[in-house]
C-alpha cells in the first residue's frame, strides 16, 4: 500500500531561519522529505515553501501534526496549509455547451491522472448529462438567466457546501458568477479562458484574436476573482497560427490548448503545488 | 553571377481566372516560376498572390514588364507591386538607448542574412554612433523633445526622402512618431514591441507583464500605424517564464525574443513576402 | 447543402508552364479556385502542387474530370491524384492497449473535426472493444504472435480490402507489420511514434529519453515504410521537461503530444494536404 | 556595493535530515538564504541541493566556511562545492570559423549578462583574432591536424592551466579533443551541438536533418565527455521548419537556436546552477 505523505504549504514574511526551523521539525520527528521547494519574492519580501514528507515512520500522529507545528507557524507569522496525499480533494465541474474540456478531464480522470474525486457536474444546460450518467457522477442542470441568477447561485452554494467541495473547475462554463459566489470560494475556483490573457478578455476571444490578426493564440487557466478574467494566472500555453487559419481553425486549434492548459492547472491544484500571492501564483512543479 | 528574379505581389477582389491569367503571362514570355503562393480571405473575398520567376530567358525586358502586365492588372482591379531580387532595398535603422536589436541586426547584415543596404542610422541619442562608425554607416543624432518633435521629424523626413529609403526599422526606438510622419511612410515602418500584443501596449511592457504574473512573455513585430502599437502584426514569438524570474530576467529573456522576431519580420519585408490587408498581414514564407 | 470541391495533387519534374496549364484548365471550365499551393524541391527539381476548386458551376462532370485532365498530366509526366471533398475516406484504427490516442480520435470524430468514416477498429487485444461498441464501429480482435503473424496479417488485409479502406491509422499499435503488409498499403499507413524521431527509435522511447536526460521530449507522426520508424515524417511536436520529471511524468506529458500530433497528421491526410517524395513530405497546410 | 553571496552545491546519498543540518548551519551563523532548491533522484536515491545565502552578517569568515562545513559534509558523505558570487569564473572560448556564437557571447558579455571573465580566445583558425583584439582579449591561433593534435593540445592545456581557467566554452569549435584533454577538464567543457541530440550526432547535423525531412530542428548544449556528442545535456531548444525551408534556411534558423541555447547553458554554469550526475544534469534555475 502506498503510504501517505504530508504536504505543507507556507507563506510568510521572509526572515532568517525559516527553512531551518521547518526542516528541523520534520527531521526531529523522523520524517523523510521527498520534495522541498521554496521561493522568496523580493518585491514583497515574502517567503514561500512547499514541503512534502513521508508519514511512514513519522513519530507524530497525522491528527496531531497541525498542533505540533503551530508554534513554528506562530513564530514566523505563517499562512500555512497542511494536507495529506491520501486525502483526495472533492471537485465539481461546471460546464456549459462546449464539451471538449469536460470530455478531456473525464478521460484523464479515468486514466488515473487526476488524483481527486469528481463529486458532481453542474451545468446551465442539459448537454453534459450524458457524460455524467456514463461516469456515474451526479448531475445538476441549473439554468441561469439574469432574473434567477442570484437564487440559482444560492442553490449551487448549498449543493457545494453539502458535498464539501474543495475545488470548483470551470470547464468552459459561460456564466459569470456574482461577487458573492466568488467570495464564498476564494482561491477555490479554477477557470480556463480561451485566450492568452491579458489579451482578449471576455466574450469570443478567438473572434477577437482573428480580427486582430495575431500570429499566435493561447489559453490561460487562472483562479477566478471578482474582476472578470483577471485572477491569478496558473498556466498558459500557445500555438502558432497563420493567415491561412480561419476562425474555425483558431477555435479547433485553441481547444487543444484549453484541454492541456486546464488539465495542468488542475493537476497542480490537486497536488497542492500552487500558492497565490497578490494577483500572482507560485507553482512548485 | 546570380541572375535576378522578378517578384510580383498582388491583391484584388477574388474572381475566377486570376491565377490562370497571371501564370500564363509568365509562361507566355518564357519565365520560370520559382515560388508561387496565394491566399483568399473569405471574409473580404480578397485574393492575394506572390509570384517569383527567373528573369533569365524571360523575353520581356525588365523595364517593360510593368507596362506589359498593366492590362491584366486592370482587368482584375489589382493592387500590385513588381520588384527585382537584385535591387536591394535601402533601409534606415532608428534606435534609442537599448542596443541589442541594433547589434543583432548589424551582425546579421554582416553575415549576409539581410539582403538590403543599411543606408543610415538615426537616433535621438548618441549611443549608437560607435556602431554606425565601425560599420561605415552614416549616423544622425536627432534629439527629440515635445517642443522640437515636429521640426525634427521634418528634418528626418527630408533625410529619408533624400536617401530614397524604402523601409524604416525601429530597433527599439522609444519615440512616438506624429501622425504626419506615419502617414508619410505608410506600410514602410516596422517596429519591434517588447510584448505579446495586444497585451501590454505602450510603456514598460515587461514591468506590466511582471506585475500581471503571466507565465509566458512575448515580442511582436508590426507595421506602425497612427494608433500606438496597433498596426498589422508581422511576427510574434514567446518564451516561458516562472515565478522565479525577476523583472531583470524578463527583460533579458525578452531581448532574445525581440532580436529574433524583428529580424524575421525584416527579412520577410526585404524578400517582399508580406502583404497588408486591413489591419492584418499575409506572410508568404 | 455544401457543394463539393475537387482536389488535385500533383508531382512531376519541374518545367515552365505547369501552373499556367493547370490553372487554365480549371478556368476554362469555369472552376473557382479556393486553395492553391505549390512547391519546388530544388535538389530533385520536382514540382508539387495542391489545387482545390469548387465544382459548383464547373462545366465538366465530376466523373469526366480525370479524362479531360489526362492530356495535361501526360504532357508534364505527372503523378497525380484527383479527389472530392464530399467523398469521405474510409479509415481503420489499429490500437493495442494504450487507449489515449484512440479515445482522443473518437472525441474529435464525434465533434466533426475528422472528415472521414471510421469503418472499423482492429486490435491485438480486447481492450478497445468497449470504445468500438459504444461508437457503433465494427471491432476485430486479432491477436498476434510470432507464429501466427503472417496468417493474421493475411486476414487483416482481406478485411481492409473488403471494406475498401483508404487509410490505416496506428493509434499506438504495438506490433510491427511484415514487409508484405507495408507494401500492400504503401503511403496509406500513418503511425504515431512517441519520440522526437529520429531519436529513440523502437521500443520504450520514453524510457530511452529519461535515461538520456534530454530536456525536451517529442512525438512524431509518420508514414510506415519497411524500415522501422523511418518513414516520411508528417508532423512533430515537443514539450519541455526537467530533472524533476519522473519517467511517469514523461509518459503522461508525452501522451498529450501524441494525441495532438497524430490528430494533425490524420486531418491533413483526410484533407489531401500531404504529398510524399523520397522519404519526406510536403504539407500544404 | 553589492555584497557577496555564498553558493553551496551538494550531492550525496539521500537520507533524513540533510536539509535540516545544512540550513541549520546557515542559520546558526546568521546567514540569510536567498535561494534554496533541492532534488531527489529516486532511481539512484541521490540528494541534490543548491543553497545560496548572503555573506553580509554571516559570522564565519569567508575563508573559514569550508572548514566549518566539513563535519556536516562528512556526516552525509557529500560531494560538495562552495563558491562565492563575487569571484568571477575565468573562461576560455574556443571557436573555429563560424562566428555567430562567439559574436553573440561577446555582445552578452559586454551587456553584463555573463558574470565571468573571458580570459582568452583560442582557435584553430585566424578568423576570430579581430573580435579578440577589439575586445582586448588574448588570442591564440593553434592550428590542429591529425599529426600535431597531441602536441597542440598539450600546449593548450598548459595555457589553460597557466591562466587558471575554470570553464571551457566551445562556441562552434570543430575539432574533437583527445580523451586526455577531456579527462583533464572533466565537467568543465561546455559545447553547443547544432542538432536536437541524440539525433544527428557528429558532422553536418543540419544536412542530416534536411535529408531526414524532420519538421523541427534543435540545438543542444552539453558537457563534453569522451564519447562524441554524448555528454550530459544542459539545455535544448527547437524551432519549427517546413518543406519550404532549404538547407540554408535550416542553418540560418538553427544559428539563432545555437546562440540562445549556448548562452543559457553558460549562464547557468557561471551561476553555479548545474549539477551533473551520471550522464544527466540537474538545473537549479
Amino acid at each position: 500500500m502506498k503510504v501517505s505523505n504530508a504536504i505543507l504549504l507556507i507563506s510568510c514574511p521572509d526572515q532568517k531561519g525559516i527553512t531551518a526551523f521547518v526542516t528541523n521539525f520534520v527531521y526531529k520527528y523522523n520524517g523523510n522529505i521527498v520534495h522541498a521547494d521554496q521561493h522568496i519574492d523580493d518585491q514583497s519580501n515574502t517567503f514561500f515553501m512547499r514541503l512534502e514528507w513521508e508519514l511512514k515512520g513519522f513519530t507524530i500522529n497525522k491528527e496531531k501534526i497541525s498542533d505540533e507545528f503551530q508554534s513554528i507557524a506562530c513564530q514566523f507569522s505563517m499562512d500555512w496549509n497542511l494536507s495529506f496525499s491520501d486525502k483526495l480533494q472533492k471537485i465539481v465541474l461546471f460546464v456549459s455547451r462546449h464539451m471538449h474540456c469536460l470530455d478531456d478531464l473525464m478521460l484523464r480522470y479515468k486514466a488515473g491522472h487526476l488524483p481527486c474525486e469528481i463529486s458532481l457536474i453542474i451545468s446551465n444546460h442539459s448537454d453534459a448529462r450524458k457524460q455524467a450518467d456514463e461516469a456515474g457522477i451526479k448531475f445538476y442542470e441549473i439554468p441561469i438567466n439574469p432574473a434567477n441568477k442570484e437564487g440559482q447561485e444560492h442553490k449551487e452554494i448549498e449543493i457545494l457546501k453539502g458535498e464539501n467541495i474543495d475545488l470548483i473547475v470551470l470547464a468552459r462554463y459561460h456564466q459569470i458568477f456574482t461577487e458573492n459566489f466568488v467570495k464564498t470560494f476564494k482561491n477555490q475556483i479554477i477557470n480556463i479562458h480561451h485566450s492568452f490573457l491579458p489579451a482578449f478578455v471576455g466574450k469570443s476571444p478567438y473572434a477577437q484574436a482573428y480580427q486582430k490578426g495575431v500570429k499566435i493564440i493561447g489559453a490561460t487557466s487562472h483562479y477566478v476573482t471578482e474582476e472578470l478574467d483577471q485572477g491569478p494566472i496558473i498556466e498558459q500555453d500557445i500555438v502558432r497560427i497563420s493567415h491561412r487559419d480561419s476562425l474555425d481553425d483558431l477555435i479547433r486549434k485553441g481547444e487543444d490548448l484549453e484541454k492541456v492548459v486546464l488539465s495542468r492547472a488542475l493537476r497542480w491544484a490537486l497536488q497542492k503545488k500552487i500558492l497565490c500571492y497578490g494577483n500572482k501564483t507560485v507553482i512548485f512543479d
